[in-house]
């Protein structure tokens, strides 16, 4: 092949969030972001303030490669470190503030950050556990936010953010599992430039308006802490929409905010949606008009029902702190309840797959399960300093979920269960999810957790971990969730292999830090309580 | 900074165009691809002929990075050109079949291509060429059709098309300008990639449905060797959506297409759309659903109101051969026709700006005016063994579009005219577009040219070039435009230095191959007939 001229003058482009800025810039100047009830300010400021940090950092010491760890609620002050830090050179560490005071101290160490920006809610967090600091960290309290008005106030508005390798680390935070300790999880300029990309071109690429467009006003409801906020903030920016921040989440407070701001956007778990919907003054607000994306967990039906009540449009979307975190959505376009919630779609230059042990893809029938297996181009490459947790999840060239499907007809994908909470029976996968769901809906179940146990020939059988509802009669309920479970099996929608050995009453399911059920626990509690054994 | 642990197991995910089949090999296996009025095929067929067209090539010699120039209609086997050949690694060299044949020879030579693939209607004037060719090139006459069928038909349907650098060539095509030789243009896989998510999020990301979704039906109208179609073909495929190639271009067959097949996306230049309206089976059509993207040239007012006549949702879109084309597009929720006819806002990523000679903004004023510039991921970075051109195209490290214009306050771009074509008098820059747009709306005139001719105190001084209507009396229609000139003044619509020294009318107006208004020639004419003077 001849060689072409490249000019030496082009500008190659490297993929920098430095320019996720540039549009915005230019065509929304004028536009506001809200942070709080008290604040507000354009994208003119924002461009401008976010020099400010850069040059207040700067005189604090930080240069290109040197981590800043932050700790605060969703404000404004967060927006900016999400530019200016990485837009420097440096990386932004988002410091998870529900971790245990001990994780959060491990997760400061293994950062190696230079300095970290603390609200001063965390500061008593942070007085605990500074002793065990592991080199000098400058501690940066910014108050009520006064005191962030005041450092970076004072500095040049100006700031000529460099060009350098789209590959370099923009941003680091730690993901926690039900064991060991937590992982770092970084991403590079590239891959948050792709992920904002290919998030705006996956849910704005649908008939009508159910993702989100230059006419939305965004609200983040997942803490911007947790996988940069999904990634939503870059994406909006680039946009250059609309902006409102809820700080730390108040149900009363964020209902206020999107009735005085008229908020149309937001992302969350279900735990916080429910929370707004239990909220008093929920009745008394027009929420028709407010689009909300469901993730982190699946979508119970209940709560999609009281959404839908009250007029909010749910739709769920599917991803990990591996994954930057956008891997599918639902069908955007679709008013069927159901199909609003199934795992839904791979967004832009997701390749997913469904595969068997062997790495060999299952048929896309709507029923046959295997592990979700993923590449696209804004995926974490490995877990900080830990070579064995990368190589194991990288596995044969595909990022790992750790989630097990199945992929329909028309290629949208359907979560049904962990991994290594799938009860492996005879050679079937017995989905545990789909078991839990069945006996929840038992009259006299409070909470309920299926497990597989060890068997000799079967090699693992269901089991189920209830804890039943106050004043109920055990054994009535032991009854309701055995004949349930029967005329399912009945009815063709489970195995009969999915019929649990046993149900195991406790007086409260064993959680994980973050609020999930630890099976793990479950599993080690009656193997070792024998008296509990049949 | 201490080192990540990127799993060697980890996929870099390297931005290749056969990633954009991913997605909808997955999600749109049995959508619809419709190429003329004979030949349906699946999204899954699409993946196996894209395996048997690579084969078919690699029988022939074909390898990586060798060149392939392709000479047909927009049909499916443009579209089966436009992924196979660039995922083997080769370069997709798009023949532009309008050029005369010494430029078609040329621009074949030029690319040193190893193959070219010839639809029976251009074998003729290959015929007349090919003595001229400066190396063995393989000629695949694929007939009506039918020659393709049968020369991919008996090759096998899967192909490991590898992963190679994403900075690899992917495309080639040649621009012509008034004058010297044809200057090649090329693009990268990356290129490509971050073109087609730039003009989904670009084209998506607004309210209400008037860009592009995966509800749409595509039919492309700019010729596929325009620009790859202006890069819609790989968004459109990447998102899934029902396709449909109108083969040679005929209005009969396009409206048919239309109607039959439910297209609701296309884009083109005012001429196609011109002379798709000129057609009597227009009327009896139903183009309510039918949106078009304008480019290539200003939307006339004219055509604009005769498309919304027939209910076309019409908006203007801007870029250029170098640009790859993406650049802004027109506020796509507006029902204004004044705005959506304007250039309009910067896609995601595109750094636009408005500068004076030294490179300096110009106020976003929404009249101050200057050369547009550009930096985007997506820009050529310079043409094919021609160092001198693509110096001067990126001189100042921003790619020069030769283009006037101005930036509105809201950060819509405006274009008035071509630099070259700008007349410079007195320190004023007057838009030879707007005097143009003037003066053809008097009565009595066919056509009209504005250019500055030199003037010793001035600098230029503008002068208009206009063919009369048949049976007009020239004085009276100079009197015409004079009048109409000089309302506009009056009013202050354009500044009085806008008013012509001469109005001097020609029998016809000179033209590039293009059919573009050769103002070159103009001037030039003009100046050595000295008997047409005063």
């Amino acid at each position: 092949m001849p060689p072409g001229s490249p000019s030496l003058n082009a500008y190659g482009y490297p993929l920098l969030i430095k320019h996720l800025l540039t549009k915005s810039n230019i065509a929304s100047v004028c536009q506001e972001i809200v942070s709080g009830t008290d604040m507000r300010l354009s994208y003119a400021d924002l461009g401008k303030r976010v020099c400010q940090l850069a040059n207040s950092l700067k005189t604090e010491g930080i240069l290109e490669g040197m981590r800043v760890g932050v700790m605060d609620w969703d404000t404004h002050r967060y927006l900016e470190c999400f530019f200016a830090i990485p837009m420097m050179g440096a990386t932004l560490f988002t410091i998870n503030i529900r971790l245990s005071p001990a994780q959060v101290l491990y997760t400061i160490n293994h950062s190696q950050s230079d300095l970290i920006i603390v609200h001063q809610d965390f500061m008593t967090l942070i007085d605990d556990i500074k002793s065990g600091f592991n080199r000098d960290i400058i501690i940066l309290t910014i108050g009520n936010g006064e005191g962030y008005e005041r450092w970076i106030g004072g500095a040049s508005d100006s700031f000529d953010f460099p060009d350098f390798d789209e590959n370099q680390t923009a941003t680091l935070f730690y993901t926690t599992g039900t064991t060991g300790k937590p992982k770092g999880v970084s991403y590079s300029h590239r891959q948050l430039v792709l992920h904002t990309l290919g998030l705006i071109a996956g849910f704005g690429a649908w008939p009508g308006n159910a993702g989100f467009h230059r006419g939305d006003v965004y609200m983040p409801l997942t803490p911007l802490f947790h996988v940069h906020g999904w990634g939503f903030p870059y994406a909006v920016t680039m946009l250059g929409l609309r902006q409102v921040y809820p700080g730390r989440y108040d149900p009363a407070t964020i209902l206020g905010l999107i009735a005085a701001e008229g908020v149309t956007f937001s992302h969350c778990v279900p735990t916080v949606l429910s929370m707004v919907l239990d909220h008093p003054n929920c009745t008394q607000i027009n929420l028709s008009k407010w689009k909300v994306i469901i993730g982190g967990a699946a979508l119970p039906r209940g709560l999609q029902d009281r959404a839908a009540a009250t007029g909010i449009s749910l739709h769920a979307a599917y991803g990990m702190s591996e994954t930057c975190p956008f891997l599918t959505v639902a069908n955007l376009s679709s008013d069927d309840q159901e199909v609003r919630a199934q795992t839904g779609f791979p967004g832009p230059l997701v390749d997913l797959r469904v595969v068997t042990q062997d790495m060999k893809d299952v048929p896309h029938d709507g029923k046959t399960t295997g592990e979700v297996v993923a590449r696209a181009p804004w995926l974490t490459q490995g877990y900080l300093d830990n070579a064995e947790a990368s190589d194991e999840l990288w596995d044969g060239g595909y990022l790992h979920t750790g989630d097990v499907g199945y992929i329909r007809e028309n290629g949208s994908l359907q979560i049904t269960d962990r991994l290594k909470d799938v009860i492996k029976t005879g050679g079937e996968w017995i989905s545990s999810l789909a078991l839990e769901n069945i006996a929840s809906s038992c009259s006299g179940v409070e909470e309920v957790a299926a497990i597989g146990l060890p068997h000799a020939k079967w090699g693992e059988r269901p089991v189920l971990v209830a804890q039943a509802a106050k004043d109920s009669n055990p054994n009535l309920v032991r009854l309701n969730m055995m004949e349930e479970i029967q005329s399912r099996v009945d009815a063709g929608e489970i195995s009969k292999w999915a019929v649990p050995d046993e149900i195991i009453f406790v007086d409260c399911l064993p959680k994980t830090s973050v609020g999930k059920l630890d099976k793990k626990l479950m599993r080690k509690d009656i193997l070792t309580r024998s008296d509990l054994k049949s």
